[in-house]
């Protein structure tokens, strides 16, 4: 028998984890919500926090399967195996991916600042509401897509939407996304490459594969000293997945600035055009902390 | 200045032709209803009867110019000279064409008879009042699209709002959909060519471009004896358009049929492979009366 589930990216991040959970719900016809990878830091508190079950991990679509998409709507970003036929719907925050099938599907993407956003209107929109759980879930979401508001994906609706959801969960919003940005920034434990492969997204733009990794934090203290190691390993990660560049971004959430490591003069040629600012292994760029917004559009047409 | 257009796609139907009109009152944001060609007999008699202001030709972007895309979601099928990036939001009923943007938009595709009925339901769920005469719009459209609820693309959620508009527009549905019909099946003083072309839609599918027109009427004794005629047509046609495949099909909307014209055997071929049948010039496919669900994906699946 077909199973269906609903799964967000590779290398899951909070939204994308949230969202397959609670449009699981919305769906009520028995999609199982699935995560791509294991959970980061910041997703296994919310979970925690918000006594979640912790959805499966699939690394590869299983035979006989259809998948609802979630935060993301093409499949270079999904687990192996899944074709666009065995698509069913897809509910997104990101640019368009290319995606083409034969058949008309469920296809939903607007400007929000999370895919957590979009769901929560979708109850509201049907007339149904949020449980409490839930609640709690889709404001983790756009907390952690927004971090906390701040970064400039955040529209008027997400805060409209967030302070709804704070009503029906009953959270103190500061003091959870205090509690995930502590989460998001223990790196106790961690290797560098994982911390680099934590929140790495691959791109195919003109031809190109471009790999660009983030990691935000509330401080970039434990990193002083690390860039060698870190250069290194980016190295690693192009040669393996064949990348033409490949990109790693520091961001401090507090200060509002991005380490950006430029692996090579290919990388630093791209970000000279893209930011006007060039230099030798790592730059600042101050005011950028989204790499959907401030770093893929500007990567994207500097290629 | 940059103008904002809402636009459908090539050949403009009833469907692409209402939406862009209703969707433009949706934006409340100063966007312009456009078509992207002349408007076919049936739309002509819908704005005559409903006093629908006919909107604007575009047959290429003009310069500073974006647009909100209606009734189609790639730019296969729409007018020359809109990039990707002039694209601020589409609203449509088919299959993904593959479209690939560098930032976020709004895409909205369902699984629907038109899309009319998206439309509609999306002032509901603003909980915004739809106006007499853009219910009246929408309600052509959806009668348009799906042949009076009789084609395999109609759902019950069409049905659904069909009649809630019904009661808006006060509009007698049977009456409405004989007279769209008789204007839609009004060949006098049009040549073979432009009946051929009135309804003409372009593909491309693993590199080959594939034409598929179609014409619905509630008679074809007016064909008797053409078929020739036709099938030079087609050959003209696939010429100047340097397509792999072209074909026609004559839908008899109250037969539930659809004479569908093979120029060649390498027609003939893709024919035999997606519908099990095989023929010479012409055959008659039963129960087909649907180039979205009945002929694109299975011919998709034969090439």
């Amino acid at each position: 028998m077909t199973k269906k589930f609903v799964i967000g990216h590779k290398n899951p991040d909070t939204d994308s984890v949230v969202s397959a959970i609670v449009f699981s719900k919305y769906l009520k016809n028995g999609s199982i919500p699935a995560i791509a990878g294991e959970l980061n830091r910041e997703t296994r508190f919310v979970l925690d926090f918000l006594k979640g079950k912790k959805p499966k991990i699939l690394k590869k679509a299983p035979v006989n399967s259809q998948f609802y998409l979630v935060d993301h709507g093409g499949l270079e970003q999904s687990i192996p195996g899944i074709n666009s036929e065995d698509i069913l719907g897809v509910v997104d925050h990101h640019q368009m991916f290319g995606l083409t099938t034969v058949e008309p599907l469920f296809y939903r993407t607007e400007v929000l600042g999370s895919t957590s956003t979009l769901l929560a209107k979708m109850f509201k929109e049907k007339g149904w509401k949020i449980d409490k759980k839930s609640a709690g879930l889709l404001l983790s979401g756009i907390i952690s897509d927004t971090l906390n508001f701040t970064s400039k994906t955040t529209t008027t609706e997400d805060k409209k939407i967030a302070k709804e959801l704070v009503i029906i969960s009953g959270i103190n919003i500061k003091e959870l996304a205090q509690k995930m940005f502590d989460a998001k920034s223990d790196i106790s434990g961690m290797s560098i490459r994982e911390i680099v492969l934590s929140d790495y997204k691959e791109y195919k733009h003109l031809g190109k594969k471009i790999g660009i990794g983030v990691f935000e934090t509330v401080s970039t203290t434990p990193f002083k000293g690390k860039d060698e190691k870190i250069l290194k390993i980016l190295g690693d990660i192009k040669k393996e997945s064949k990348a033409d560049f490949v990109f790693f971004g520091l961001i401090d959430i507090l200060k509002k600035e991005t380490f950006f490591y430029l692996l090579s003069d290919k990388e630093d040629g791209i970000c000279k055009k893209a930011f006007g600012v060039s230099g030798k292994d790592v730059i600042v760029l101050k005011g950028i902390t989204s790499r959907k917004k401030q770093l893929v559009p500007y990567i994207f047409k500097s290629i």
